[in-house]
């Protein structure tokens, strides 16, 4: 019999738990995390449980004691602070002294004889003080004394009943018979920008001020200023490694490179180097150190791409052949998705018997680039390297180093995207760039924010990218923008634009493709960032408000509400002080005026519906006094197409108005 | 490393799952397994994968193919048989050969170059030829040598994509790769009538058809021709056993008993024996397998009642005093709900040092009533004893008699029904007892039937027990017991009556108790079963329909539909032949006639919206021609409180009309 009669409490349904606890779930220094379990017994006994915690330093749990929630489901909590895996499981027992108590009470309250109880409760105290400390089992013995004083069984009973009593039995869990966990779940705990991040993307090269030579490091450490000014805190550059020559793209994706076509940054390798080097005409490594200080010092953290494939000249290539698949006539297999062909690309072969020697080799190049200081990476392609590579690559890197982000650039099928979460990527693209009409933006987000995907995925939302110039932006105008603009920022506490393209509203498109005509990604552009109209005062403004409301730093809390018109959006960051929560109602429409009735959800957040309040519009800046819980707006795009209210519901002085900025 | 570069193929999310394979779901012989998962791998490659299945008798595994279902889900099935324990599991592989056969058809398609391809392809059948049989890697080899045959690429291209090559390469899956599952799942089969039965409950001691003198096993086997016209296939009898005589419960569960008064039979076991014994008073061995054998000729099957507690008189208290809670005053822990007390009984101790012999004495008594023929079993309050011990036990019984049934008698809270199900026992009492509004009922038969919960909870539905008269029963009259009956009946697959209570509306309680008065638990009772107003009749007409159609022989297929009366319940029992679903609609007020719209849905049952079609109301017997998809019905309870309807989309003939009895 492996069973065992004693062990009576059942632990079920423990939360977070992904995959039943396959993978960690993802939590932030500082969070709090909370349990929950459903643990019952049979028959009609109290049941006790505990929280077991244990850090990524830790050697022994740290026990808490859950809860009872109701319908036999508990709550405990622990909070985290340390970086990195921690370990958490859930142990119950059947609590004797206060099923006991309970007994007792009932049974005394009904006039019942209750002196071979008072016994019987003596024997559970005795029983317990055997495994009590010193001091407590001294304390234990007392009590048993007075409960078996069958001189005084009123003074027994009040003893027993006592919260004295209650609180030293409780002091000493009895998990003598207790529940042991089938299975220790994990939390992984990363730093705070894991949550609340804001990327800016940018071409080094296309960074010049004259446009008679190609940008460098230098010259995009010159505009960190502007770009710290818009409120970024990540600049996140594609590959700077030297590119390709053989099979280079020309302008436009040709299939050959004129003379100075500069060539894709992601055909990684030359006779000049390859992972582990810089293309010569960004600068030196001295130039790259001195970006990513100076992009400190104004708060910002450098990311770089980092796309585990090869140019046919990459030293790999000639060094580790057996890295690659070769083809029946001696050949490289170049990368295709038939019948299109990228001949300047070579992916590697994760199916080689090698494949040991190319993880080490390539888990090599991050901790080169961690030594440099980097700690943000940007993963290309990850859906298209197998998915136990990089659960080992990125546990490996976070074990060395629990500050490393990694941002999975996997615009691929849904259950892809997931399990790569899973695996380990700290934040993932998403479909939003895709995600323009209400019902879809809506079932979108109630799926990252309301399933469990929320407890491994977290979602970095972009409105464009080199790759991806979205119809919407293509058709909707410079009110498009704005919109994914105001979108991504307040729906998603992680979000990036690629620039300057995104603040300029580029959006000349190849025709009938998502790709940007002149693309940067086969040539060197030169930019005028202070052309007219462009966005940079609407995103330096937008990103403030994020900044200055906590409520906007993470994603989980959102909650959408009733606008009565298809075309608007209204929902909330909702936050456990109502006056932090933030409402946000946007014109989804680039083309028209829209207005509705929006429906504030007064009762949650404890708005007396007999009594005025105010809502703040933090974008516009205008401020509105308002009752009852329907309100009407109407928003103009070509003015502003959303407001970002905080409501206050009283207001008597006028520096009540300048809790913000 | 643990990891593995090879194995790309990702597999999640297999179902059936219970608790994440903890408990096996649940299954009758004759069911087709559908088992569904996510299955994936990085990149573009193809992926294929099987299902694994092993019958309890089974030494091998045997594979299916599985098939994709869209979106990276895929579909496998396996048909059970014998009963017991089944187990199955799922692999997935990139599929090489399908991998490269998809590439050469787009490349070919769009006129490029293939010759390199085809000697990639040949290397790849070749290396499959190694792992195939003799036969097949002849095949392979040859396939292979047209592939490399230079000369004629086209006549190569044409042998690659066709269906030849295809077959051939799939009849040996290529699991060299293959991604191996996690855990082993299993599905416990059980036999029909697990899913399909009705229960009659009664007790033999009231079954005289003299005044002077108590019922036997000879009398109620007199009465087993009626019960079965009535279309009962299990007769259910509460504990046959000698009743204890200290504490004695009287009439109405009075305190102390008078004389002639019989006593509880939960109060099991006299110096007369416990529970491997018969009380003298019903009869004998003998007689009982008299009984078993009549109804078993009459379709029926004898289920008895366990109830694992002992009255003072049980022999256990004398022998095994180590299985009983002593007090601190050296006399037996009794029975108790503080601050009511059940003198008559004493619990079993479960957490007694002795619990493995206690154990082994219980598993005895079952096996004790298995040699004498019985195979189904209601569990007395299976909720105060160890979810350990009945997963042990079922499982011990259920490997020697894989035959066995049991019904868990527990009234209790939610989770802990939920986990006696998964625990192991076969069918479940529920709280449709207390449910009788549309919205109860809805929400918790989609909870039954929806949710995961209908892999493994298998629900009996009983308006009345001996323990229960619902108030709906004490104050809806007549209409209240056939509505009840109804829903019982038609709902749930398995249900149950204590009978003759239901049968003769017998509706008199305790004073603001749901207890029966006069209750047969603690007197004999001399019923006139023929009663002017008894439901015989209309509960045999139920039970035929029940027998008749297979749509009501299961419970997930319930369906519920729009009625725009919150009086009326309007629900079907689907069937994958829309000519056999049942459509059922209950007037649920036994107050007043109450009618409605229903909104027949005619896109599931596949019914032209312009033809007109056949409603056959099978328990009133009336026929009506509709059109279109919305129905006036008007029901009055005092005539019949429901329509229980086959639809029939072609009617040419009078035979037509003729299929049902």
């Amino acid at each position: 019999m492996e069973a065992n009669s004693t062990a009576r409490v059942v632990i079920e349904n423990v939360h977070p738990s992904v995959d039943c606890g396959r993978f960690p779930a993802r939590r932030i220094a500082g969070d709090t995390v909370v349990v929950t379990a459903d643990i019952f017994a049979d028959g009609h006994d109290a049941v006790a449980a505990r929280l077991l915690h244990r850090g990524p330093g830790d050697a022994e749990w740290t026990a808490s004691p859950m809860e009872p929630a109701g319908n036999d489901a508990w709550t405990g909590r622990f909070r985290v602070e340390e970086l990195g895996l921690h370990r958490f499981c859930v142990e119950g027992w059947v609590d004797r002294f206060a099923s006991w108590r309970d007994g007792l009470e009932k049974k005394y309250a009904a006039g019942r004889d209750v002196a071979v109880d008072l016994l019987a409760g003596a024997e559970i105290v005795e029983r317990e003080a055997e495994r009590a400390g010193p001091e407590a089992a001294a304390q234990m013995m007392k009590l048993a004394g007075r409960l078996k004083d069958a001189a005084r069984p009123d003074r027994a009973v009040s003893a027993a009943l006592g919260d004295e009593a209650a609180t030293l039995m409780r002091r000493y869990p009895g998990p003598e018979f207790a529940t042991q966990p089938d299975r220790e779940l994990e939390v992984r705990v990363d730093r705070p920008r894991a949550r609340f991040s804001t990327w800016y993307e940018r071409f080094p090269r296309s960074c010049s001020p004259d446009a008679e030579r190609s940008g460098t490091f230098r010259d995009l450490e010159a505009l960190l200023p502007e770009i710290a000014r818009m409120g970024f805190d990540v600049i996140y550059l594609p590959p700077i490694h030297p590119i390709g020559r053989t099979s280079r793209k020309g302008r436009n994706n040709s299939p050959s490179a004129s003379e100075g076509d500069p060539g894709s940054p992601w055909a990684v390798g030359s006779p000049e180097g390859g992972h582990k080097s810089i293309d010569p005409g960004l600068g030196t490594f001295e130039d790259l150190e001195r970006l990513i200080e100076s992009a400190s010092r104004l708060g910002i953290e450098t990311a770089v791409d980092i796309a585990f494939q090869c140019s046919p000249d990459h030293p790999y290539v000639r060094e580790h052949p057996e890295w690659f698949k070769i083809r029946p006539d001696g050949s490289v297999q170049f990368a295709e998705n038939p019948p299109k062909k990228y001949e300047d690309i070579f992916p590697l072969n994760f199916e080689t018997d090698q494949w040991k020697s190319l993880w080490k080799e390539l888990k090599s190049i991050v901790t080169f680039w961690l030594d440099k200081g980097i700690r943000i990476f940007r993963m290309d392609n990850p859906h298209t390297k197998p998915f136990p590579f990089w659960e080992w690559l990125l546990a490996e890197i976070k074990r060395e180093c629990p500050e490393a982000i990694f941002l999975a650039e996997a615009f691929t099928r849904p259950k892809v995207m997931k399990r790569l979460a899973k695996a380990g990527f700290t934040q993932s693209y998403t479909y939003f760039t895709w995600r323009n009409s209400k019902p879809e933006i809506t079932a979108y987000l109630e799926e990252l924010t309301r399933t469990d995907v929320k407890e491994y995925f977290r979602p970095n939302f972009w409105p464009n990218t080199p790759d991806i110039l979205p119809e919407f932006l293509q058709y909707g105008g410079r009110e498009a923008f704005v919109i994914k603009l105001v979108l991504a920022a307040t729906l998603s506490s992680n979000y990036g634009i690629y620039g300057p393209a995104f603040e300029l509203v580029e959006n000349r498109a190849l025709p009938g493709r998502e790709e940007y005509l002149d693309s940067e990604k086969y040539e060197i552009r030169h930019w005028n960032w202070n052309a007219q109209g462009n966005l940079k005062d609407f995103i330096a403004r937008i990103n403030a408000i994020r900044r200055h409301n906590p409520a906007l730093q993470e994603t989980n809390n959102l909650r959408f509400f009733d606008v009565d018109n298809e075309q608007m959006l209204f929902y909330g960051k909702m936050a456990s002080d109502p006056s932090q929560t933030v409402l946000v109602v946007v014109n989804l429409d680039p083309a028209s005026v829209q207005s509705g009735w929006l429906r504030i959800p007064m009762g949650e957040l404890g708005i007396d519906p007999a009594q005025a309040y105010l809502g703040d519009d933090l974008l516009g800046g205008q401020k509105f006094i308002w009752h009852g819980e329907k309100i009407f707006i109407k928003l103009d795009p070509r003015v502003v197409p959303a407001h970002i209210f905080r409501l206050r519901t009283r207001f008597r002085r006028e520096t009540d108005f300048d809790y913000f900025m």
